[in-house]
């Protein structure tokens, strides 16, 4: 199930890249390599600093054609990828939940402080898209007005508090996952974003 | 004699790098970055991703003293560099060609699936440039107007069918390197850029 | 003390790298982010390209907090920080010497070449403000006008010529590192840059 997850978040993530760079009328090439490291780019950098070489996505071709596809699906149809964007969204934020949680994990085998494995989470689940603003001469939204990582830090801080109880890490891993996805989803509901420190009264 | 090539590709990129540099008005620190980074971008993040550390420059300081030559000389004469650009930008064909080839060669090496490596062929003749665009504050060219990463594909790709053939392997690097050189040159040649995807008819 | 004057370079890297995300109109996350980066930036591509992973600042909790602490305390009295501008100066001046010199020594227990030592302390010290001024969509300020690199680059060889002679391996480090601070105060003081090679006269 999680390799299902991992493929709908791909796709997600993935066509994500595509629409931005489309919307930078690149060309072919420039819109499938944004596709391509808008998915894979919070993993490899997760996978570079823990060392874990050769990266995640060179290890399982799957990853590769499953970015080649969704970027030609969006491109055929990108005059009515509008109708898709509630399954993209749900894709994409299960996708952010559940690689928050790799990245924890992974991060606890590598045997990192549980702050270090929440900020290995982050990276992970938010890079990607860091990547495709920084290659897309953009400052990345997630720094601007995505209340994006703080979803994640959110279920990473909770995964750790689960992990002190007496639960079974398969509960813990899911409860933290929905917390991300809630969080994620009030969050863009109630266009709820981190306070300000540009007003007048903050200073 | 493929070490050859590669110190002219090297060349042929660090002046790349020199010369998007001194269009940018940077000062000498960085002009000689930006020229060292565009030559050795492409190969040092292959390396990272496949886990050879420390990456390639590091262990073989020639390429660091031509880096420094070219950009010196690129600085002096700058105004004459435009005489030298045919050969530039023949060197810099065939040092695509080049990289090309070692990335694939170095994937294989790593047991990694034929796509990947052709991926990590193209990522090593081409990063380095793209690098260089993300420093000089611009989208990369590469993912805009240009026919280069194609040519890397397709020579790739003519590796891997070649290796199927009773062909030498020496011949197999020969001819693919050919194939990259002639797409490159052609594509130059006769304006060939990858069709759009913006136009009207596309609907 | 070593570790005192790391800490005090993390706070001054990590406070300008404050400063900018906030002038960019960054929300609390961007900031944080931008912050934590700028400290660990140039001390992570070292470690990458040297192969140590998981990376220094993974390994040790203390910086994570550091710069969190530093992050809340710039965007709580971001309207005094000017005070604190010469503090910081200093704070940022002893770190890039410090940084400088522990780069350098790591290059050296890597078995690289003196020049390859010298370029990963420069990249050491560096790329943390390089990669804050590329996620704040820049041109890294360091290729443009600062008298920065150059410090550490000549702080550098004076620690290979002195290496030479016979003096304890303390000294040699202390010594380069004031190198490093002096060349940097009197640019600054004096306005010193780099000689441009744009003007007329130098065609």
């Amino acid at each position: 199930m999680f390799y299902t997850i991992d493929i709908l978040g791909t796709i997600a993530f993935a066509i994500s890249g595509v629409l931005v760079a489309m919307s930078k009328k690149m060309d072919l090439f420039g819109i499938l390599i944004i596709g391509f490291v808008t998915a894979i780019g919070g993993g490899t950098l997760r996978d570079l600093l823990i060392g874990e070489t050769p990266v995640n996505w060179m290890q399982d071709i799957t990853f590769t054609y499953v970015i080649i596809a969704s970027a030609v699906f969006a491109m055929v149809f990108k005059n009515k990828i509008n109708y898709l964007r509630t399954s993209l969204f749900l894709f994409d934020t299960i996708g952010i939940a559940l690689y928050t949680l790799i990245g924890i994990e992974k991060g606890i085998n590598a045997n990192l402080h549980p702050v270090i494995c929440v900020a290995l989470g982050t990276i992970t689940a938010s890079f990607g898209g860091v990547i495709r603003d920084v290659l897309c001469n953009e400052i990345p939204v997630i720094f601007r007005k995505e209340i994006y990582a703080t979803a994640c830090v959110l279920g990473g801080v909770t995964y750790f508090l689960l992990s002190e109880l007496p639960i079974k890490n398969d509960y813990v891993f899911v409860i933290a996952g929905v917390v991300v996805i809630v969080i994620r989803l009030l969050a863009v509901k109630f266009k709820i974003a981190l306070p300000t420190i540009y007003s007048d009264e903050k200073t």
